[in-house]
């Protein structure tokens, strides 16, 4: 793995190493009745393939499906160890106080984590194999009796799969009815961006952008998983419940338009060290939104089963906060700042961050101004990330039922992945000493980063507060192992 | 390097094998009185550079201008050793004859491909300084005086590199007068599809297409450095003097058009594992363009001049070639296959090659038929890739006075790109006696790949075989020294 690893710039490999390099080492002696497989067996053995699909972690509709239905595998395939727990896509029944061991649910759980790695990336068989093989399981161990953890696994893994495959979001590229030449995750709703990377026909609305790929090569953006406004959510059944008001001061018409631009370039020219790294670790889904669920597991001494029952949780909450995010983004369409300051100055000159390495400027044509994040392939309102992050804290402010969080990353000198070897210019330490700090920073962090304007993020925390509170009373509901419908 | 070359799937490592595995352990202990610097040393050390640009080495404006660059490098160092040879970019004087020696020719071609490795690849300093280093020179060497090849190589090198920075291919990302965030071969002609990957406007005309990039992430494509056609040529001043005429059948209102796409159909269903694995060699412009002049290298024995004489006229004849075809491309912008066969059928069965590993169908929606290679970033007439091979094939004809080749290339069972383990069913072998068989497989191969209408190869046979006669005067010129206009 460590060539996958070496070839994220340094700001990946700090916010992966803190829980990655422990864990490989300690998966070839896994104690099944002490230890957490989740984390020590299946994350290691999954971070290449995320890595293989978002190089920079950051593909937050993928990462956030890839994340939640393994911690739904985790969750379902433990359920039936719990006094009253059930399973979201499995109800398997309730196993007797002395099969309750952290050694059943460690097989069970690696068993269903078998089962979902399987049909998110098949063409990565062997090493789901060997995940298995590399703690003494046997990957060809087909049984499905309830008596045994390896059945419960099987059980479980394989209602995920039947659940999830066909959820809207064309994973298996068969939706529609297409036959031949299949195409995972494409677009099935006809999304068109009214403008193209050549014109701007329409300057409130998203313009896809013209962006380098390889040295020579350039592409196009194309509005990533528009289908995920029409899949299944977890924890309510339509997205539209969930509602931002409309933005605007994206359109042109408002002098806000000019104001929110022009906040966006005023924060370009201001920005800190401590800024710059901000945006790029939140940037990184699995380091921020991964790494703080690590962190509590070791931090707050988690059970096996209070770290899934955390991790699922925020997992999908996110994921369900996604699905309403990507339907507003989808309605509202809204500009990006890039297009919007382009179209306010054209070749006028502002003053703002000049790229990397070139520090604050003021000769700068605003055309080719840059945004010190890659801007993304979606619509600007509201912003994912701030949902996700949102979404995250509030889910996890309830289930622990405290806002206190405590947790600090190091962030060495130069390790920029902007601009590396020159940010930070010091060893630095990103802190949050709650979860309103952490949600917080990481929306602003959209802000610094040049990729959303104000609005966008104050929506998002507002509409991915309410999905999360829906989310935790989902996990509440199957936790306490409650039927029919919900309240 | 190991995991570059691993990371090209089996079709590439086949295709490359052959010249770099010998290549790579002689460099150690490269032979300045006996060996060739330019394929033992500047060849494996600049073969990764290519593929981090193209891991398919099909991006083939940007491959051909690396190549010809190179071996432009190559031809101006040596051309003071020659009796008469004089550089392109640099008259150094001449070196008496006890000076013409192999030991001085390899000194001076690694200088000055040591600076156009640099300008080309800035980002790769470190190797470049390695590849010296490793054959005992130093790159901080900068003397400039003619009596020392280490000086000739100086000034050779940078020459070309004043030369070509600014030649219209927009290599730096400032031409235009960009100050900030450069993008190196951006377009700077302004060029825009009058279709979009959405709509067809004009079923005449080229469509960008919506490609899958990672799993679950789409793009649109971009007309590949539209630019080539306002880059400087070596041989000809102004590309319009070189034409093809106009796809008549590429228009809906022609007959042809159903006709030709039905050809390409036709050839799709009736694909062989020969005209499979010749499709995928012929895209792969290192191992099939770079490969036969190094075949020719061991094959004729071929002095460390000649084949430098040899190396750079091809790659220039190509490059020249390239510029005169991307400006017909820009003129007569033409619909490619797979566009045209979904706007005539629609979701209408077809039979076809199903996709890889499905063989040929025949309820094959038509709107779901994928051509066998990758339908490239730009329009569709004349064939930039017959025109590479033919231009390629002209030059070495005429330099070598004869239509005899003789290559064999073998192909194990298994080794295909987009068949993996599949195709070839046995192992086999691709060969051509003549150069005339070389060109006509590399250009039917376009029609096997799914990618071009025979028109369009048709043309380039014809528009590039004109090129190469001109490249060939070119390099008699320089070969004999003549100064003055050229005839």
């Amino acid at each position: 793995m460590s060539w996958r690893i070496c070839r994220c710039a340094a700001g990946t490999v700090v916010a992966l190493a803190f829980f990655l390099l422990p864990t490989v080492a300690g998966a070839q002696s896994f104690d099944f009745d002490t230890g957490n497989a989740a984390f020590e067996v299946t994350v290691p053995a999954v971070v290449p393939a995320f890595l293989e699909v978002s190089p920079g972690l950051n593909d937050a509709t993928l990462v956030l499906r890839f994340t939640t239905l393994t911690t739904n595998a985790w969750f379902d395939a433990i359920a039936p160890y719990h006094p009253t727990a059930v399973g979201v896509y499995s109800h398997l029944g309730r196993r007797p106080p002395h099969e309750r061991t952290d050694r059943n649910r460690n097989i069970a759980l690696l068993y269903a984590t078998y089962h979902v790695f399987n049909s998110l990336f098949p063409h990565r068989a062997d090493d789901w194999r060997q995940m298995l093989l590399a703690v003494g399981l046997d990957p060809d161990d087909d049984r499905t009796n309830v008596s045994s953890p390896i059945g419960i696994g099987n059980r479980a893994g394989k209602a995920i799969v039947a659940a999830r495959e066909h959820d809207g979001m064309n994973q298996l590229g068969d939706e529609g009815g297409r036959l031949y030449n299949r195409q995972p995750y494409a677009d099935t709703t006809g999304y068109q961006p009214v403008n193209t990377a050549y014109e701007l026909v329409d300057p409130s609305r998203w313009q896809p952008l013209l962006v380098p790929d390889r040295l020579g090569i350039f592409r196009i953006q194309q509005f990533v998983t528009p289908q995920l406004a029409v899949t299944r959510p977890y924890s309510y059944d339509d997205p539209s419940i969930f509602s931002s008001p409309p933005p605007v001061d994206s359109s042109p018409a408002s002098p806000g338009y000019q104001t929110q631009a022009d906040e966006v370039l005023a924060a370009s020219a201001a920005l800190t060290d401590h800024q710059k790294m901000s945006a790029e670790f939140f940037d990184n889904k699995i380091g921020s939104l991964g790494g703080v669920d690590f962190f509590l597991l070791a931090d707050r001494g988690l059970s096996l089963e209070e770290f899934v029952f955390l991790d699922f949780l925020t997992q999908f909450a996110a994921f369900d906060a996604a699905i309403a995010t990507w339907n507003e983004k989808t309605r509202h369409d809204a500009v990006r700042p890039v297009t919007a300051i382009g179209y306010l100055y054209g070749d006028a000159p502002v003053t703002a961050w000049g790229g990397p390495g070139r520090g604050t400027v003021s000769d700068l044509p605003a055309n080719q101004w840059r945004s010190y994040l890659t801007t993304a392939d979606h619509p600007e309102y509201p912003s994912g990330s701030t949902c996700f992050c949102t979404a995250h804290a509030q889910a996890a402010r309830r289930f622990l039922g405290s806002d206190e969080l405590g947790w600090s990353v190091p962030v060495p000198q130069g390790s920029s992945r902007v601009e590396p070897g020159v940010t930070p210019a010091t060893d630095i330490v990103l802190e949050w000493s709650t979860w309103s700090e952490f949600e917080q920073q990481c929306g602003q962090s959209r802000l610094w980063g040049g990729v959303h304007f104000q609005a966008a993020i104050d929506a998002a925390h507002a509409l991915c507060t309410s999905v999360a509170d829906t989310a935790y009373e989902f996990i509440q509901w199957h936790i306490e192992g409650k039927r029919g419908p919900r309240p």
